[in-house]
């Protein structure tokens, strides 16, 4: 019987669809033989009445990637009988957490899956930028090995102190693998974890002081907005590098741009910007820079786990099981 | 008192230098502090009767990066008093090691210094083909991103099958990083290693056959020149992915390009090639190749190393001390 049939959808549970509008919906047979979806963009009513007038009943919304609603007061106020909100995204600035805690709502998010790619990602921007490669591979595609012979040098990542901002899921695992190239690793996070081996700072500043490379995998929040500023990059040094693979808003763009236009601060690998898909123009000269769009965490494998733990998660909701990645409220 | 004053050389022992013709020799200044060195490229003559005439008494050979004369029999044969020769590279091609076996003479290379080098480059070429990150650089800088949108989807590490080929020292270091990726390792050598935690394949088809990506960092002899041929390509499959810091001839490097080209391998990230610096110009077209300058060993922090081991062994070998990076014969 086909899992989408009416007869079949009308026991299925109901779950609300928030997705960009330009998406094609991802894993849409996988979710349809589980849940009857009920997606706004699919209705020719403003998604505000649809929300109002066929989502009263609602209990689960699931939100993929970016959507075109943010997940904030304006539209959970639609929703009083929501009680879980699956994001399929690693960050949550898209979701007033806040509220979703004063009002009971469990979130769950995909950190999980995401965390190695983007750990892996980190670490390939930064062996980019400290080794040259992209720089190597723009020398030889022009022509220029035969011709001007040698590539400046670039520095060995053996003994360099990496600060890591934000010791979440990604910023575990790219510290994992660090270790392995003989780095030595602190952290800043708001407060210190409990069993890990690495020397932890209270403030941004100060871990910066202390290092040749700072790597920023921390979610944005109100709190974290321009956490790398200028205070933090003059801390940093000349010789400092910067691997961003968080959000581009972490960083003071801006006042990174100067540094790396003027020379005060020794290179960038950067996945994300303040205003994607638009990346300052400045930086497109510059060889100390490795510029990626928005890619850290996105591979065909972490797809295929997203699309398991999100009907995980829905799944184990509507059975009362335990949630698979529930984010707890700090 | 100047080292270099006629009074203080003629006390210091002798060291016989071979070095490239366009090389400005570095750690001059280390290396006269210590040895009287003899060079046939400061000398009027030709090298052969510098050779003949002047180094008779010659018990140590350094040879700087590749020699503008080869280390072979032809050259050996002129130097009767010869005990070791210490070399400045990992790769010892340039050196008859079958003949200084049967005279007797010691060799040291400098594969402790450069192999984490040469393992942080192997990786890092390895996540940019699998991630995409030259190319996503490309896309950026080329004003791509916001007209295109999406770039293709890379691979995860993560669970991917990684065989080594050449187990030395940048292959264990390049092991050990992958490892913390959650790459599965394997891989061949001549010999099966004792102590290795990893699976062992007693030839390079079937280790292939058995991996997603060869990771090539083995010498180039005569028994490895091509030892990456048509067979062992079609073994890898046509995902497979090949990472080659060792020796450009390590691979058949026209059938390599031509399975590129016709999409009959996967990718590769290439540090070395057959006629360096000449590049294969169907290679500068393609997204799926990362392209380098033979840079992965070299970093200015391996420079000072490279310079720290050779005056080391020198130290020792005229002080009747153990040579500090002596080459086993196998």
């Amino acid at each position: 019987m086909d899992a989408s049939s009416p007869q079949n959808d009308a026991v299925l549970p109901q779950v609300l669809l928030l997705r960009p509008s330009a998406l094609t919906l991802p894993f849409a047979a996988g979710l349809r033989a589980h849940f009857r979806l009920l997606d706004p963009l699919d209705s020719p009513e403003p998604a505000h009445s649809f929300l109002s007038l066929r989502c009263r009943a609602v209990r689960a919304l699931l939100c993929l990637f970016t959507p075109s609603l943010p997940v904030k007061a304006e539209i959970l106020d639609l929703l009083p009988s929501l009680e879980l909100v699956v994001v399929s995204s690693a960050g949550l600035e898209h979701v007033d957490l806040p509220y979703c805690r004063r009002r009971g709502i469990a979130v769950t998010n995909a950190s999980a899956v995401f965390c190695e790619d983007g750990a892996d990602y980190s670490v390939g921007l930064l062996i980019d930028v400290m080794r040259r490669v992209s720089h190597g591979d723009r020398f030889v595609r022009a022509g220029s090995w035969p011709v001007q012979g040698e590539l400046p040098l670039g520095f060995k990542l053996g003994g360099k102190r990496v600060g890591i901002v934000g010791l979440g899921s990604i910023g575990s695992e790219t510290a994992k693998r660090l270790a392995s190239f003989g780095c030595s690793i602190a952290y800043y996070s708001r407060k210190e974890k409990p069993h890990v081996p690495y020397a932890y700072y209270a403030n941004v500043h100060d871990l910066a002081a202390n290092s040749d490379i700072l790597v920023l995998c921390c979610a944005l929040t109100e709190g974290t907005r321009h956490i790398i500023n200028k205070d933090v990059m003059v801390a940093l040094g000349k010789e400092g590098i910067i691997i961003n693979v968080g959000r581009g808003a972490l960083v003071d763009e801006k006042e990174l741009v100067k540094r790396l236009v003027q020379g005060e601060i020794g290179g960038a690998g950067l996945d994300v910007f303040e205003n994607e898909p638009k990346v300052p123009d400045e930086l497109f000269g510059l060889d100390k820079v490795v510029l990626s769009p928005h890619r850290a965490v996105i591979t065909p494998e972490s797809f295929e786990g997203v699309q398991e733990l999100i009907i995980g998660n829905l799944k184990a909701f509507f059975s009362n099981e335990p949630l698979r990645s529930l984010v707890q409220y700090e």
